[in-house]
């Protein structure tokens, strides 16, 4: 039997194990995909510690931004053939046939499994796929740079929507790391103008070399008044990628009457909300979750149009005990990629 | 010079004074009403005390829920007769050509004069109001029934529509006083389903009387639980008519997935937030504040087809400082109109 | 091995034979549906005339409003038991990983099969079904009165749903037949006013019974001109249930400014839109094909509350023939029901 | 009494003729703007000739696209200076209290005025314009290459609004002339992926260097077919800025399921849609009529940011009579502007 390297979490909150695992087969359905490149995001190290309400079962592989091609096919799957080119994202499958799923946002089915928390994921050589929610990648294709598409692309792609901001119209992106440079690229591209927030001076040049029309310090007492005059009267979307306390409630300030408040990420914990503002302007917040397919399929566009770029750097999967270290300590700029 | 009776507020939390004054005379564009009923709104009370952060200026007539007939017509004034039946809302004017204003949110405009705020109000037997901003009322018309949809009604009406709730799917009116009883009317008469929350068994008995599916009590330790099972997974939209931490928290966890939660009402302080539902669950968070004119022609027209009726007790002017009393101590049933 | 009675098309525009025919097997994913009820749908006489571009392949069985119970469960069903109630819809599978099948549109899908046309229908004791298409029935459910649901119910909700009128609005419905009836009920039921168009007399006093607010000869010389004045301005959305050049013109006229004329039926030919009028009028003209399954679901659950009651005439499978040709000769009320 | 030279119509069919006239003096609430350039439109054209039901009452100054300073300023008015820069649209003023001016439409209102239709419009040194209708230009503002934003700009970009297209989607844009290449630019600045179509290979031509990925000569006999390869599937909009019976037939022939045809233009006639296809591909067709208030000043600032630069000929006021013989024989590339 074929033998692969996976990083595996078994226990929460110590490091991952490199380990040599059976390549698995792929069942009704499913994809075997050789993994080329397995973004790092947040949401892993969530995992890897058993942050969240629900944790996953011990042990398991992290890793939701795997792209690769097909190594073999399960039965009964359609439309693919091997080494097409493809990517696994967050949302491994869904049960196709409750509400959400049968109106387009699979993403809130209750029966849903994650790829990386619920099922193994891409921190290994091999990762199944559910051939029908892996995203489709065109044959040419640098998968390290695209690698982070599948989380952090569509994840902020679908938060840009979800603010309804329209082209022309002012978004306010708050936190320009993995998910922000990312976010910025996207509000561009959808014609929007862009302000971009974060509390480091390098984030906010990339911001700007990035095409962000504003570029301004969380930290400056004035940037509320100042956004609100840039933006002539406030953003008509603002994207939150860190909520925080503070990020929050500066996303409701800059916030245009009628505008809409997009957050995406999922710490724990409660947020103050102001609201007699909330009230009197009419806000709009609204919680985010990924993508669905169709979200995806439209981000990867966007991505291979080139008209959106991730800043990757790439390490090899033996050294993600190190990543998750930068990671916990903000040291990380752009996207970490696990290349094989 | 003719003369009037007015009750005024010359001091922040003093009893209101009942005085003689002149009748006012409608300058360009004006209507000067002769007030049959008006309503008494939590808001009233806001605005005697001075709670919010920029408070009318006093002296100052309340009262922002005024009916009546036309008894004189300001130059320029096109469109109405003298004894035409009208009633007098919040939004006294706006500036016509803001953003908001031209794209039919009139309520936003930053240029906005409240009736019974910055303008004397209805708690008179006269009333100026701006021809370009009344509600049209038939000639016949129960005028002490209709004082409430001038605020409550239209509150309620644009606080279900923003929910975006669809026929057939289900809202949680949480609140059954002076805003939600009217709330229960009108989300019925949408062809929703209803369930309404208080803590007190009689206006949960007038909730299902005026047509609500489900009542229950806020006080019940399983009532999300039960809400989520009457409702087969939680309501599509929730109105909260009286914005509290609990109700808030409640309202969040009764809510679908993919659910929006409209708050009406203007209190002061921040409540919590608990993110990580709202982004799991993709929970859209809504202020609502009264209606637009349109809302405001929609609202009276449920009215006045008798699909909406509001529970009024009617009293003299003169009593004014005591429903203020019987308001702040929570003592009142519907709503209270006072009569000319 | 156990046989069925199946009315069978095996040749277009003859007669279909009553003939015997072994029960069908349901493979993987499929039920098997004894059937209690079928609805009879003007498409049905279409599909056996071979009336549109693609035919289908003869010899086959048509029939798209069936209902009754689960008989027996393909290999990989999950969440059905034997003698579950459902329906059988026009919608029989789709192919799930579409643009429209990931947006809630599978009635877009352009790998669809549709019952009684791709595959055999309902027009016998037996059909199969895709259990992951099906309509889930209650329990306790009048079979024949529910089978028109599964068709003329959900494609009219889904027509009016298509016109984005709101609760309060006005929407005309042209034709008071087989669809028509039940559109008035949905209509009502959705909070609309509702205005009824029909030649017929009969069906005029029908519509009124059903609750339409207003109900006019499409004949009457002054039909534009009355409905403008009922609907002050015309009406928000027009359903045309039987598409005809004259009733499409009528609908365009009876449109209000920013108006939705939704269309369904499926008419061969081309009809004359005049164009100043669209434009200048902001009219909206959207063609609409039954419903999606989350649409069903809705078309079903009023249904099931009660709120939409068929009108429908119950005969056995084998007086088919005589029922297309009353149907042709259009002298059918509201529904005819096989029963079994 | 000040005089000034102005284009007059003073019978229908028959040449302009340049006559002096007294500078007109600003009402209540209006501006009087020196002109300093004036687009010229089809409309004007269409109104000289008296082509269309509602005919304006000679004599009348044509000329809706006019830009310029204010020179003098009506009682009442607010918010206006002297050699204020601003552009003087279609939409002279509305009345500001039916249900389409309450709802951000004022475009439908029925009580509307038309500049250069049924007041004198822009074809002159000076024109009255209704101050709480024009745009505001900025101060620098290049006024040949502004004039026809204020109506080929605004028509366009709201056409496309009415698509519904998003940012990444195809649109179709038929027609590339006074009207389309300014569409080419809008639909860019969208983030629109964009089709042009046009039967001169001058115009297909343009339209690629104004941006558009595709551009096909209208009259290839597989443009469909062709058309549908490149979108993969379709237009998700369709614009038609000059409608035509073929050019309206390809419009649906090219649109993607659950796509939009938005129409511009004026036309008189009747065309033939075919129902068949319009209800099962689910298409949408829209009539467009300039832009609002909120349109337009959205559709100013995308042309101040430059991202939309018309293609204009500038000629003096007394050629005016050979222009329209131009335009009449289709011999004008992009749009020709009158200067002052």
């Amino acid at each position: 039997m074929e033998k692969m390297r996976a990083a595996v979490v078994r226990s929460f909150g110590a490091p991952l194990e490199i380990e040599e695992r059976p390549v698995p087969t792929p069942g009704p359905g499913e994809l075997l995909i050789r993994v080329q490149a397995s973004g790092v995001c947040h949401t892993d190290l969530h995992a890897a510690h058993g942050d969240w309400p629900i944790k996953p079962v011990l042990p398991f592989v992290p890793g939701h931004e795997a792209v690769g091609r097909v190594a073999a096919i399960g039965p009964g799957v359609k439309g693919f053939r091997e080494s097409d080119a493809v990517g696994v994202p967050w949302l491994h499958d869904a049960c196709g046939c409750c509400e959400h799923c049968e109106t387009g946002w699979e993403t809130l089915c209750e029966a849903q499994h994650n790829t990386g928390y619920g099922v193994d994921g891409g921190y290994a050589d091999y990762v199944i796929a559910n051939a029908a929610y892996v995203g489709r990648l065109p044959d040419q294709v640098d998968f390290a740079q695209m690698a982070p598409i599948l989380c952090a692309g569509v994840t902020t792609y679908k938060g840009l929507k979800e603010t309804e901001a329209r082209p022309g119209q002012w978004v306010v992106i708050s936190g320009v790391g993995g998910l922000g440079h990312v976010a910025v690229q996207y509000a561009k591209a959808m014609g929007l103008h862009v302000a971009a927030i974060d509390v480091s001076d390098d984030k906010l040049s990339l911001a700007r070399a990035l095409g962000a029309d504003v570029a301004m310090s969380a930290n400056d007492p004035e940037l509320v008044a100042k956004l609100r005059r840039e933006t002539e009267g406030g953003a008509h979307g603002v994207l939150v990628t860190a909520p925080s306390v503070p990020a929050f409630r500066q996303a409701i300030d800059v916030a245009r009457r009628r505008g809409t408040v997009s957050l995406v990420g999922l710490p724990s914990g409660d947020f103050l909300t102001p609201i007699f503002d909330v009230v009197l302007k009419r806000i709009t917040i609204r919680g985010s979750i990924v993508g669905t397919r169709a979200d995806l399929a439209e981000a990867i566009a966007f991505a291979v149009e080139g008209k959106v770029r991730t800043r990757v750097e790439t390490v090899p999967l033996e050294t993600i005990n190190g990543v998750f270290q930068r990671l916990e300590a903000g040291r990380i700029d752009g996207r970490v990629v696990l290349t094989f």
